[in-house]
Order: structure tokens, then sequence, then C-alpha cells
């Protein structure tokens, strides 16, 4: 079978990680005899925003919502597009309308990437976090009132539904089940948010009765940041809400030495929609355009679409090759401590792959 | 002048590391020069509500509101207690109903404290965290719908007023303007949550106008709490919300070694209410009873309480007694990897005390 992927640089460092990405795909797929069909499209930019005053088409849904999965670069350019016109019209529209309720990403210690916690080596720290995708904090519910006054205020509710709050933590206990630790740990925050993190602690007690293979433990989210740092071997699969999943989600790969590295799939588990797999660091317009951005990031979220698309071993070679280049220390670029550009980056993981 | 100060221990470790900072206080207080009068107030705790079937008596602000500063130990039993009886009924009336809308830490890398950070030095992390205590996320707005069918649903808002915004920006760039570097970070996420969060940055420029001498910036509580990680010499001031300030009051020291030192105040700025001094820790229900709780976050949150009351020399007296106590590594509790009691070290700070 060939895969179609739609392929959307996006902005900034974007476009110059996914040429790497795809290379990277590329030599991947052609040792495991796996074929690939890229789309290329240039919405989802502020190039494209310039021409036609919106981020994407208004077929949009019609031009990438056939493909198999979607590799996505990066968006948002604050000094010329609001972050609610850019993320809001791009990132965050797919998230909602491909129902894309799984943000997954792994938090791992890679060998060669010099860790910032003290002592800790790889191997010691390795966990996925599961954030929760489409509700939540991100809601468009609220406003203010009495503007420009002394009474002046503004409100916004955080909203979780029961469909939603049981999808995400179905996934994953779900992945906590299929681990060899078999630990799942729940971020909360019921003794200060009094209505809904109780509701999301009651429905986590509820789903855990169905997994009676896997233990879990919750943790309010001050402390739970405090033990990423202080004892980031406890954890397995940590679960959380829109917000600590995405507060915890740039914790975890901070704590593993870098954010250039780190990949993220926004997965519709059902698939009834194409899922989108992007580096976790954003357009960067600090070092846009020096070909010094760390293409790593990239290159794992393709990895991890390969994975999701179920072709496990070459998605597999991609993140041994990503291990072996770091180990090797000599083709890292400035975020890692060496001084390779992007490309060179990306061709030694290339031709790494086997 | 002689200050009146309301005593109340609680719960847990709150019962074991209050003697030892009264000790402290009292050793400071004599070499100072300072007269300090101590009530002692038994609720707040399991033992009073289990009498009482309430965690404070009717007339708790009669018996407390006209005291200098209120020092408190820990709240908080989940096993026995249900957080929202226990904290809601306690601390957090306290912040709400004597208005003490600053919540301050310091976060400081001290000497003799092992840092979890690769190659940081005491000095390289120095800054405050002050958060905002009254109003946010910490709202009693919202509700529940359809429960126990599958279209259940909860809400909880988010509620920010002008004047609960701008009077804690208002200390924070205060308190930035007063300190050598002059630097304040905001903590913000108004690329995703899209209505309070734009309004907290806008009145967070509207503010920095009124302070040209402090340099500013904002970031995305994710990327905020990464580089908490990577960068923690970059702050100075941090300001956030009171979910944020929160995260960020427990990221920060545990950056520094251990939440065990971690001093807070609950701070009514014009002083009509007491202020509330106690450590970051909570009552610790695992090691309470075996004295071995690290007495320095009440220690220390005397002295800010001193400080707060215009007493700095005495205050100042007491952090140098805990720096120095620390960096001779002797008399550590077990938290920090030495094995002196709680009373061992709160007797080996006031002897330190000159
Ligand atoms: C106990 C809890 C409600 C409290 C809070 O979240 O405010 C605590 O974490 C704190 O920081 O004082
Ligand atoms: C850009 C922003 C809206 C986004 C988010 O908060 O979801 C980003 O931080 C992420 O984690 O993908």
């Amino acid at each position: 079978k060939q895969y179609r992927i739609a392929v959307i640089p996006g902005d900034g460092i974007g476009k110059e990680v996914m040429p790497e990405g795809l290379r990277v795909l590329e030599s991947a797929a052609k040792k495991h005899g796996v074929s690939l069909h890229f789309d290329h499209f240039d919405f989802s930019s502020w190039d494209y925003y310039e021409k036609h005053g919106q981020m994407m088409p208004d077929d949009w849904k019609d031009k990438i919502g056939k493909h198999d999965a979607i590799y996505f670069g990066a968006v948002g350019w604050p000094a010329k597009i609001p972050d609610h016109v850019s993320l809001w019209g791009s990132l965050i529209k797919f998230r909602r309308e491909f129902d894309q309720y799984v943000n997954l990403r792994p938090v791992r210690l890679m060998p060669g990437v010099p860790s910032p916690l003290a002592g800790r080596k790889p191997g010691d720290i390795d966990f996925w976090v599961v954030r929760e995708n489409t509700e939540g904090e991100y809601s468009s519910v609220g406003g203010r009132m009495f503007p420009d006054t002394d009474r002046e205020f503004v409100t916004q509710q955080t909203v979780m539904t029961r469909t939603g709050v049981d999808r995400i933590l179905k996934f994953a206990f779900e992945l906590a089940q299929s681990r060899p630790k078999k630990h799942l740990t729940s971020a909360t925050k019921s003794n200060g948010i009094s209505i809904t993190m109780p509701y999301w602690d009651e429905r986590v007690e509820a789903m855990a009765k169905k997994f009676p293979g896997v233990k879990w433990d919750k943790y309010h989210i001050d402390i739970l940041t405090a033990n990423f740092v202080l004892h980031p071997d406890w954890f397995d699969v940590v679960v959380g809400s829109n917000l600590f999943g995405d507060i915890l989600s740039d914790l975890g790969p901070a704590c593993t030495g870098t954010i250039g590295i780190a990949p993220s799939g926004n997965i519709n588990p059902e698939g009834d929609f194409p899922s989108v797999f992007e580096p976790v660091h954003g357009s960067a317009p600090d070092i846009a355009g020096q070909g010094i951005a760390n293409p790593i990031g990239a290159i794992w979220s393709g990895a991890m679409m390969l994975e999701h698309l179920g072709e496990k071993e070459a998605g597999q070679s991609i993140v041994e090759a990503i291990e072996r280049t770091l180990a090797e220390r000599t083709l890292r670029t400035k975020d890692l401590g060496g001084n390779a550009d992007t490309t060179a980056c990306g061709k030694a993981v290339a031709d790494m792959v086997d």
C-alpha cells in the first residue's frame, strides 16, 4: 500500500527542518520497502496569509482531509500575525476539526545529549505524556464585561465533557497497559480548581476500574512539575488536561536537555481523520533563516508518523538512527553544543538509517 | 512596639516544624531587641475538625483578625478530611477573607544544598515568584449538567477582574523596580487560553508603562516551566495568575533542591488584615510523627514575617543563619541527605542567629 502524506512546512524554522525530515523519511522508506507519496502545501504560513488574508483555503479539509497523515513543520509568527489568527486558524483548527483528541509526546533522555538534571543518564528518563487535545482550558466560552471601567472583568470557562475526558483516559490507560511498568500518573489540581478537576479525578477512578493491571497515582500539577525535576524516573505514562498536558510536555523535554529534539503526534485514534505529526518546537523567528535549527524534532516526528501508520520497523529504524547520531556527538546542532548546520545533521541521520 | 502573632500549627508536620520556627524567631527577637507576643490556636486541624465538625470557630475572624501577622504550619489530610473542606475552610478562606492577594515566594539556590540542575551554584538562581492569590482559576463559578449520562459535562470559570489583576501586577513591578536587575517576567498562555490570558497580557502592558525603569518580558507557561530548568539564571521577578503562580512556585523551589526549605507569604500589602506566613510544603502525612521533617521552610517563613513587619535586620539574621547552617552540611535533615532530626536542625539555626 502507498501512504499519502500531506506535507505542510508552515513558517520560520518549520521550512528548514522539514526537508531534513523528508530526507530521513525517504531513506527509511527505501530501506524498509515502504511506499510514501508526499503532497506539498504552502498554506498555514505567513506567506500564504499575506497573499490570501487567511491562513488556509476555504476547502482545506478537501485538500488534506483524505490523506493518511499530515506532516507539519511549525506555525506562528506573533510579530506578523496575531496568535489567535495563525494558531487558531491552522494548528488548533486541525486538532478540533479532525478530532485529534490525543496529543502524544515522548520524554526520553537520549544518549549524547547533556542532561540539565544532575546525574541522570539515558535510560533514567523514559516516559510518555498524553494530553487531552480538544477541550478543557482551551475553550471559546467566555467574555468581557464593563470594558475600560474599574468594574471590568473577564471570564473564560474550562469545559470538560464525559466523552472528552473518558476517551483520553482510555487511550492513556491502554498505553500504560502496553508498557512493561504499567504505571499511569494523572495530573490534577482538585484542591484548588474545585469543580472541573475533581470531575477529572472521578473519571480517572472510574476508568482505572477497567484496567486492573495498571498501577495508577495522581499528583497536583504544582508538585508534579517539581517531581519532573526531582524524580523523573518515577514516570511511565502521564495523562493531563489540555493545559496541564501542554505544560508537562514542554517541561518533560526540557528535563531531557532540549525541546529541539522533541516530537509530537496530534492523533485521531479512530482514523476517521488524518493525524498531524510535528516537532514540539515552534517557528522560532529569532533563529529562522540561519540554517542552524535542530531538525531532530521534525525527524523524530516522522518516525512517530510511520509507527502510527503501522510501519513500526521503519519508524524504529529512524529512532535508532537519531540515537546513534546523537551518541556520536559529531554532527550536532548549536542547541546541543555542536556546530553542524540543519542539513548536515539531517544527512547524518539519513545515512545512519538501516 | 510589641508584635502580636497568631500561631496556627495545623496538621501533620506543621505541628513538628512550628516549634522550631518559634525557637528561631525567639532567638532572633532577643538578639535584635524585637518584642514578639505569640497567641496559639488549635484550629485549622484534623483534631479541631473531629471535635467541632468544622475547621475553624465561627468567630475565627475576631480571634485572629487583629493580630499583626499569622504564623502558619500546614493544613490538609486528604485521607481524613476532603480538601475542599480542610483547605477551603482555612488556608483559602484566609487568602480570600483577609484579602491576601499576593503570594510571595523566593527561589534561591542556597549554599550546601545539592542542586538538581547540573552545574548550578549558589548565586546562579535567585528570584521571586509573585502569585495572584484570590481569583483567577481558583473560582467557585461553574457546575455540572446531565449527570451520569453520556452528555454529562462540567464547567468552571476563570475570573480575572481589573482590580485583581492590576494590583498584583503593581506589586510585582514595584518589587522588580526595587531590585538591582529590575527585570520582570510575566507568565501567560494567551495563544491557548484565548480570553483571560490576552486580558492579563493587556494589563501587563498597561502597567509596564508606569514603570519605565523595569525591563519586562513574557513567556507562555509551557516554555516558561522549561526555562526554569534550562535557564533559571534568566529570572528576577516572575509574576503569574493564581494557577500559574502556584505551579511556578513549586517548580522553582524544586529547581533549587527541595521544597522542604521554601517559605511563603500570603500578603495583604495594605495591612488592612493580617498576612499569613507558611512553609511551601504541606502537612506530609507520609512522614508526620517521625520527627524528621525539615523545619527550614517554617523558619525561613518566620524570617519573611519579620521583614514584612518591618524588622528587616532580625529577618535577615535568620536567613543568614539558615545559609550558614546549610553550608556547614552537618545538621541537615533527611531530605537534604543528612540525618539530623527536626529539633536538632532547628536548634542549630537558632544558635547560628546573631
Ligand atoms: C493546598 C493548595 C490549595 C495550595 C494552592 O494551590 O494554593 C498550595 O498548593 C499552595 O501553593 O499554597
Ligand atoms: C502554539 C500553542 C497554541 C500550542 C498549544 O498550547 O497547544 C503549543 O504550545 C503546543 O503545545 O502545541
